[in-house]
């Protein structure tokens, strides 16, 4: 690989909760302490959601402030990267901790399907969110579930609505939304390839299809999530 | 060309008004008028949307009822083609048309951005407008803005839970959808002839990009739709 391979980790989505597994962190104690072994072990961005004190996912900025600083403190240098994503909150909610200059976000360009519900980002918010970021200084790590999304976002940095170059996931294996396809994993790197010849990406395979799409990202010089 | 070329006729969309272009045909009389002429002109199918008395879309199956059976005694033999298109209706409304058995009927399979909103066809939706279809043996005709919509629409096959072979239509040059591309519209036959080797296709470009996406369907063996 031309490229330092960039371990992307999740250490805490929005939907598993300590009854599925006692193992995720929840509190930002613990989820602190989870990005460090993380770190320790060689990954470089740390993608966080929150969660409130019941456990359900937020997009409260006072919480995730918390977590950036504990992160910075004991992580120097890692990359924080926050979730905009909407499992966490509503409308411009979602970006409320824009604000705190994180390095990175996560940033859904287009609507999809998710396995019970559509996956809500309308063209204002999307553009609402990607001027927070301009604003702020906060790359975007675009989150591709179709491949329109991969277009939009190149578009999106041809008219100066996002900073290039690009960094986008392939998201494979929600329910509903982009299976796991290697034919059309490729197909994505080839479009964004196309289109943003300075673009970096990774993939996520959700579940099941972690490894295969961590393998499928080494072996093609992507970047991968854990 | 291997398969006889369907030319399938759009008469009046859900978006323009008279006011936008007074040939627009919008009362029962005017559609059945403008389908009868398509039809001498060799088009097969008609895609049929229809208006209120303001003229706005609506999902009314008793203005349905109405223009199939103008169509049926002015053009017999033409394939009838109902929308369950989401800018006419919401919820189970947009299908209250299937039980009049028209030959054909739009589905959506997934959800994706339109120019201004989230076009929202959500999991549970989908799989009743799809049932519905199965009961009153209506084939579907299924409306793809994006990828994942074509796996979506081949997985749901494989499940028997749309009818075997698939037609599937490539929507491109909707703003904020899939825009244009060749290499996409090739990638996208590609696809489906992997995932359903028997599926049919057709083609529809938006607005100024209509001819260029009839082109490619006819140099492809497609379908067109004017
Ligand atoms: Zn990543
Ligand atoms: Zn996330
Ligand atoms: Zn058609
Ligand atoms: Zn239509």
């Amino acid at each position: 690989m031309s490229n330092p391979c960039i371990i992307c980790v999740a250490i805490t989505g929005s939907v598993p909760t300590k009854t599925d597994n006692p193992a995720v962190p929840v509190t930002v104690a613990e989820q602190v302490e989870s990005v460090q072994e993380s770190f320790e072990a060689g990954a470089t961005i740390a993608h966080c959601h929150v969660r409130d004190d019941e456990g359900k996912p937020t997009s409260d900025p006072e919480r995730f402030a918390r977590l950036k600083e504990g992160i910075e403190t004991h992580c120097p240098g890692m990359i924080v990267q926050l979730s905009t994503g909407g499992r966490s909150g509503a409308g411009q909610a979602r970006g409320g901790m824009l604000p705190l200059k994180p390095d990175m976000a996560s940033l859904s360009v287009g609507s999809n399907n998710f396995p019970t519900r559509v996956y809500e980002n309308p063209p204002d918010l999307v553009a609402w969110l990607s001027e927070e970021m301009l604003k702020h200084d906060v790359k975007p790590e675009i989150e591709a579930f179709d491949l329109s999304h991969i277009v939009q976002a190149t578009r999106m940095a041809d008219a100066g609505k996002i900073a290039s170059p690009l960094y986008v996931q392939f998201v494979m294996g929600v329910k509903n939304a982009m299976p796991v396809d290697e034919r059309i994993f490729d197909f994505y790197i080839e479009t964004l390839h196309r289109l943003a010849p300075n673009a970096l990406w990774c993939g996520a395979g959700i579940g099941a299809a972690q490894a295969q799409v961590n393998e499928w990202c080494i072996s093609r010089g992507g970047h991968t999530r854990t």
